[in-house]
């Protein structure tokens, strides 16, 4: 089964702003790191538009960050799309298709879940570290040569809930732990929790979980029940100066709420790399920060450039979902990760 | 026996520029967290010069910063002097007496050893993680109204080196682990190691360990071996881009020599909180960045307002030391961390 990385597959696709990448973020490198794992691949990496052309036909996989329905008529074998990022949202919106269209021509559509769980581990605390212990105060302070003693805070013994305790989720968790916090969150599957918090709640018992935290990490997909969940109703069942730290989508958020929230010091800090709205509306612009927000301004707002998920070792993470998943559906084993709209 | 807290006991006195303390950092939050744990020590707490001095002929023990020549000769019953912190240079130069004067009149003195390893633990890892995620750079894009994608580096399967395994050390090296981080040290003391670091190497062999890393951390006590310790010639040992996090004494650090690796690159950022060479010389002044440094001006200097160790829980910590040793005291056991100039 040939594998296809189509010519745009980029991960600076999506990063137009990207001037200064340390790795090569391209299809070349991820065909570099796949075949670094095995050579039981036949990975066709294209190098221009018409060499993606003429693989579609006889490629059995693509993995890519989206595929449009022109591609996806041209691609006759194709039984497995392997989407490159964790969050499927942008896929379909991308791509304009369905998981309808796509099961009735019994392709299967699997997500790189887990793919930025360590990369994003690492940026949640480097978020929650630096509000509790003031860097961004201590940066402004630098920039004008002034020297001013400041108390931080701790996060040893403090309470951290995880809302969405997926695979981001519990790795926050296990680094929480490791930091000597109580872990509290909530998710949506049901039955036997064997995660890292140490407690977990129903996500409609989202309030009562917020109410006991002194941080909060938003960590969950952006769906129906998602979209907006931070609403000026659910910051005021927060506690009074929590921190807040947001690596869902920017959608997850009432951006006016939380303003609100920030203002008045219901919630103490946040740090945010996502955000929701925006002026062109252009998938690519869809998580900036419009340029009019007063959260620029904000001296207790963080705003990370939406590279949270950006790292070096993103692509040798991806070839390892992608070596898995390869490997089970030529073995007749079911897939992981399966993925639905 | 009497403990007695002077009147001038304060963390702040060594934070002149502290106008913001979010809690109770005097002498009455430290007697409060005493009583929290036990009512068997009788906690004497001056409230001003005359109080001090018509206590000190009484007190068994001091606890303190420092403790001035005219007090200790006051002091004719004084059996223990615990130090209110870890590093014990500081009481010394403050206090201008001797181990050897100490030692003559069979006074005890103890430091406060790991008193600050939860909370300096945290500082190093939002300084590791500000660095490698760059948050410095975003806060001056945020200044500027900057959308900027830029990448992070990861610390996960990177190798840090720990240069003094102590308290401080031990902690850092715990949650590196957690990371998922090869950790490498040296430490002073000889015979079995049972501690978190995966290598530990004897002092001697500090070129070969910082040759290995890809982030260090200085956390070494001051003394005649180490100041100085990281010059030209030991930062040339470093792996070219390597970060570096001091939390040892400035004075560890040769100002210029690391001026100098930042520039070339060889070290590619560090974050510093405490430096060596101030104007006036005063204490309290000690660890101040000069106004004149080249430093304030570095993109890839991160400063911090010597507050590694400065947050609310500093006091509950001690306490706890505190009345482990009076315990040990009263009961003729052998305290825990006697210290030496």
């Amino acid at each position: 089964m040939k594998l296809l990385i189509p010519h745009d597959f980029s991960y600076e696709k999506y990063h137009p702003g990207v001037t200064d990448l340390p790795y090569d973020a391209t299809g070349a490198r991820l065909k570099d790191e796949i075949l670094r794992r095995t050579d039981a691949i036949e990975v066709i990496l294209a190098a221009s538009p018409e060499e993606t052309e003429a693989a579609l036909p006889t490629a059995g996989a693509i993995v890519s960050y989206s595929v449009s329905a022109e591609r996806l008529a041209a691609a006759r074998k194709l039984r497995w799309i392997q989407a490159a990022s964790a969050g499927i949202d942008h896929f379909f919106k991308s791509s304009g298709v369905s998981s309808a269209a796509l099961a009735a021509r019994g392709i299967i559509l699997t997500k790189a879940a887990g793919v930025s769980r360590i990369v994003i581990g690492e940026h949640v605390f480097a978020m929650i570290l630096a509000l509790t212990r003031g860097v961004p105060r201590a940066v402004r302070q630098q920039l004008d040569h002034r020297w001013e003693i400041f108390m931080g805070g701790e996060v040893h013994g403090r309470t951290l809930a995880i809302v969405g305790l997926g695979e981001i989720g519990e790795r926050v968790a296990e680094l929480a732990r490791a930091f000597g916090m109580t872990v509290i969150g909530t998710r949506r599957s049901e039955g036997a929790y064997h995660g890292h918090a140490h407690q977990v709640y129903p996500a409609t018992q989202l309030d009562t979980v917020l109410g006991r935290a002194d941080i909060i990490v938003l960590a969950c997909s952006l769906n129906d029940a998602t979209r907006g969940l931070m609403n000026r109703a659910r910051l005021s069942a927060t506690k009074r100066g929590a921190y807040l730290v947001n690596i869902a989508r920017g959608e997850v958020l009432v951006e006016a709420d939380l303003i609100e929230a920030l203002q008045s010091g219901r919630i103490a800090a946040a740090a945010l790399d996502t955000f929701g709205q925006t002026a062109s509306g252009a998938l690519r612009d869809l998580e900036a920060l419009r340029p009019e927000s007063p959260l620029w301004d904000m001296e207790n707002v963080l705003v990370m450039p939406n590279n949270a998920a950006a790292t070096s070792e993103i692509f040798a993470y991806l070839a390892d979902i992608i070596v898995d998943n390869y490997c089970r559906l030529v073995a007749g084993e079911p897939v992981l990760n399966l993925a639905s709209d």
